[in-house]
């Protein structure tokens, strides 16, 4: 069954007919996202699809959004797209504009649900999956369905608290993993850090722009006393994290991908494994796996949710 | 449908005739807990079931034990039942005594499904119940069915760590729930307490016996300056550890019972969800309930699960 799947990110738009019972894609169709608001934007995810499914062979598109929707499709958060202020029902927008059926679905969820299928989780019934970028994401599997939740926000797992009284969290939270192990909050504690006087690495790479994971990477091969404190604080973060929920599952199987996942690589997460931190019951016997779908995982997991809504 | 359910404790063993369908039960059979080695106990228990089933009426017995068992009913720990010293496969113990099938659970999970069915979980598709005693155990509910998890020991909330590098937890592990929340890891903390020169009412009251739940209350409602603190911290860390898992699954219903919260009550579950550390994005939306089913929940819940399997 050929479905197009679309990834809709802050930066750019992508949508591919897929083949959800293999993952097997064709060509690739790739349109920067526009910055003047919604409506724009479902403009060009209709002319993207258009493109990707130039001879109308499918009926089904499945969109992966990064923000927080509910079950009839209406986008009500998306802080990484310019000018999305309001609610906005983009299944109808989109319908509106394609004749297809249009099924919307969080980003993160569509990475768990290409993961399970065709990446690191295959073979697991239950599994969760952890995206460590900007922030820190995560869609559990249970039962070889994803778990969506009474409000359709299930796995958000980085804003749960790792350390009583902690760092204090975009969400006004204190102590939520996010703050320790998502970019934005290492970022936060750096240049913390160096207004306090201890100068870093990452402040000296990134000067006025982000802290990317490559300067994470980079400042961690350098032995940056200040990066080298923060990453493993963010191991520690994640092993009690992820070790909670394994432990409260008893899950089998955790998979963690996402921008800096990507760039520290194998290493991080066998740190995040082997940390006393990673505790409890569930974990002892949970095996931590690398996301090997990577660019195409949105795509691919939002295809694959709609054809099975 | 009429089953046996049995609650297998440290001090005593229930067992009655339960409808199923209704919850309606027919009179407790009750005796002490043999203390001479698991094959008493297994006699015992098929004396009581005998007893409760003196008209041979039902085929069907399910048995909460307060340990650690496999799905064949092997149970491999049961640490408040003298002389369980290793694996006992309790359902071929106990089939081979009655001429009945016999199901066997774990004694929180059946506390779980008793509380969902016919207590402070109805009507909610997905719950946490948490039971708070000696220890702090907990079982999940999702989609309507208990979670069992990939080895059979979900729900274990007790150790899910709520603050990085905090107390020793009795399964070595550090900032475990139940080190904070638990009687006896308050216990282990008001006995510190006292040796290192802070005398507190908990260990006065205790004397050289065990601290109970009723003495928490007496020296809660004496504004005894420790036991104050350190209910302060259980209710922290009960907030934490079920504010995590509520926000990972997002959850609607949480239910809490056990010694500790059935003597301390509403004000105490009130504290809880009243906390500022009861955070994270699925929480906000989750009740938090009294448990309504006390004494009778292991045998419904055990007769329950049996009926089901």
């Amino acid at each position: 069954m050929n479905v197009i799947g679309v990834d809709l990110g802050g930066t750019k738009i992508l949508a591919r007919s897929i083949d959800v019972t293999t993952s097997k894609a064709k060509k690739r169709v790739k349109s920067p996202t526009p910055k003047d608001g919604p409506e724009s934007v479902l403009d060009e995810i209709a002319a993207v699809v258009a493109e990707a499914d130039a001879d109308n062979a499918c009926s089904l598109v499945g969109v992966g959004v990064p923000g927080l929707l509910d079950r009839d499709g209406v986008v009500s958060q998306c802080p990484n797209i310019d000018g999305w202020d309001n609610d906005v029902n983009v299944k109808a927008g989109l319908e509106a504009r394609l004749d297809r059926t249009v099924v919307v679905s969080n980003d993160v969820n569509c990475g768990a649900v290409a993961e399970h299928r065709f990446g690191a989780g295959s073979g697991a019934a239950d599994m969760l999956a952890v995206f460590v970028g900007t922030g820190v994401g995560g869609g559990i599997i249970i039962n070889n369905e994803l778990r969506e939740g009474a409000r359709g926000i299930a796995g958000e797992i980085g804003h749960i608290t790792v350390t009583r009284g902690g760092r204090r969290c975009a969400c006004g939270g204190y102590g939520h993993l996010e703050s320790y192990a998502g970019r934005a909050g290492i970022e936060a504690e750096a240049r913390r850090r160096a207004a306090g006087g201890e100068p870093n690495m990452l402040v000296d790479l990134a000067h006025t722009g982000r802290i990317k994971s490559r300067h994470l990477e980079q400042a961690l091969l350098a032995a940056d006393p200040v990066t080298t404190e923060l990453v493993a604080e963010a191991v520690e973060a994640l092993a009690i994290g992820i070790g909670n929920v394994a432990t409260a599952l008893d899950l089998q199987r955790v998979v963690l991908g996402g921008g800096v996942v990507d760039k520290l690589g194998q290493p991080f997460v066998d740190r995040i494994g082997e940390s006393p931190a990673f505790g409890g019951f569930g974990s002892k016997t949970c095996e931590l796996r690398l996301a090997e779908r990577l660019d195409d995982a949105g795509a691919l997991g939002a295809a694959i949710i709609a054809s099975e809504r």
